[in-house]
């Protein structure tokens, strides 16, 4: 099952909101419609949003009335703005624009419809990557688990995430079909809920035994020894070794380290940003509707306000391992930047 | 205002499960009442629990049908334990009952018109103490904040977790009355809400700025320097200086130690249990249903599962100091057997 795919020029995408009560697909016609999805976090999860990114191009170039190349380049770069105006912190979605944006700058030809038709060939290209990426992290990152482990995972990095497979989650996933006994605590996540409804979702769908905690209790089970290894996905990873990913991430890894639990990331190199520096990044803040309201129903007091920053910055002092299709990286991370070069 | 009081033989309680929405006054006719209403969170935090505990008694003795003192202590016990299998955590509650039924016991007299009057009496007196004890140790704690102040709280230990004005949250609006410009950030406190629907209500009320974050976003806050000090409540706490208070607790004290934020607990000495010993404090476990359901809507797949400890375990190591109402204690905590003793 693929989380997103291109379906002649109409983008078809598993609406996440409506998760796990309706498994309902959105039939989106434009980047406009792509870029409002992602806004609303129907579409969401990094790797995911390189997808969706890259084929809100495919579909700009697809209905583009361009005359020329450099009309047809106008238009991708009007869709690539936009798309890169939705959110600020995943970096997998400014990989995704620049993936195709730098392919169409390089096409040769002035056949449109061949240019067109290639910049959608690169796209789906790019999406089954994607899926392979993430199978072969899957694989890469079940080797170090345990034959029998209790995993704690925070909000949701599994197929819903990508395109396919997911990443932590492909990895307990992977181990379960290996025969390993792995059972998993997934925060709840809040304030969306990714956690209680996307990952119980997946894991109980594929079998693997999983109990949802308020985000607060996550110290009171690594206090009492019920976790082997504290492993998620991230948004965004510098060469430093700096994980930018859900808020609440730190706070995991803090407690990790305090109760000597593992603590592992697992992401495609797609989510390396060798470029920037940790003040450089932008974590988001979403509206604070989110956590004064509970569907529609006003949970807070009036006039009273809400912070919320949807993601985190962890230190890489309180990271064990990074685990990508390329292999595992420990401290200090030397392999982040091989990585992506290469 | 009083959260709870006296009136005729009938308790009338303010039904926090309600608020912020609506000021609703529960009339509690009967123990069996205030068992229920307690069990299902109505009547909530520690020193209010104490309250609510003895007011139960009084009103086992005045409902009472005894025909002399004998059976009025019968009734008396019953009552008790019925109140003790409520909730197992705070230890207040079972203060309560301890000082109501130690006080009839030790009553000398067979009018037991006078008998029961000389309970009731007790027990007014033991609410009017908690509202004095409250004042003092905030009047305590104000004195240790800076003339401008960020604090971080967690759940609610206010005076709606009180008879009246609060622990916690007294210090935070005492500050506040004399003029220091304390600001508030609370966490919203899942799976029930207390932050976001009692604190936020009650600091609002006050005029003192408060601002809800998501439990997950504590590590954050700290580590952008946005909090000068974290202050809650306790359910109990061990002659060691271990804190047992709201799930989420242990995780703020380890963040705020890993970013140097001072870590205060505020709590009035009935408190402390000078007799128990960490590995025989039962923690509390609330039904599943208050994380995968939210106002009777689920929001967790069908057939999973959660694991929802009301509590957690602070060592004493995270705490920088503990206020009572008979001074502040530093670590390693040598008073708090002093202050029980005395």
């Amino acid at each position: 099952m693929e989380t997103i795919r291109w379906q002649n020029g109409v983008i078809i995408a598993i609406d996440q909101t409506k998760l796990p009560h309706r498994l309902t697909r959105l039939r989106l016609k434009s980047p406009k419609e792509v870029a409002d999805a992602i806004r609303e976090m129907k579409i969401r999860g990094a790797p995911l949003l390189g997808a969706a990114a890259a084929l809100a191009l495919a579909q700009a170039a697809y209905r583009s009335k361009a005359k020329n190349k450099k009309q047809l380049l106008q238009d991708l770069e009007e869709a690539a703005e936009l798309i890169k105006s939705t959110r600020p912190t995943a970096v997998n979605l400014f990989h995704g624009v620049k993936v195709i944006l730098d392919y169409a700058r390089g096409l040769d030809g002035e056949d449109l419809s061949e240019v067109v038709r290639s910049i959608i060939d690169r796209c789906l290209r790019l999406l089954d990557e994607d899926a392979e990426v993430n199978m072969r992290l899957s694989k890469i990152g079940a080797a170090l688990l345990s034959e029998k482990e209790t995993v704690l995972t925070h909000c949701n990095a599994g197929a819903f995430a990508t395109v396919q497979h997911g990443t932590a989650l492909g990895v307990i996933i992977q181990a379960h079909r290996e025969g390993k006994r792995v059972e998993v605590i997934a925060t709840e996540t809040r304030p969306l809920l990714q956690g209680a409804r996307l990952t119980a979702y997946e894991l109980s769908s594929e079998g693997v035994p999983v109990r949802i905690i308020p985000d607060s209790a996550a110290g009171l089970v690594m206090q009492r020894g019920m976790v082997g290894k504290v492993i998620l996905g991230a948004d965004r990873i510098l060469a430093t070794g700096h994980v930018i990913n859900k808020v609440g991430t730190y706070m995991l890894a803090v407690l990790a380290r305090e109760n000597r639990v593992p603590f592992f990331v697992v992401a495609p190199t797609s989510t390396i940003d060798p470029a920037s520096r940790v003040d450089e990044v932008i974590i988001e803040e979403r509206p604070p509707e989110e956590i004064l309201e509970f569907s529609g129903k006003r949970i807070a007091p009036k006039g009273v306000g809400a912070f919320n920053p949807a993601f985190d910055i962890t230190p890489p002092k309180f990271v064990s391992a990074i685990v990508t299709e390329k292999g595992v990286s420990y401290p200090p991370f030397d392999e982040l930047r091989v990585w992506v070069k290469a």
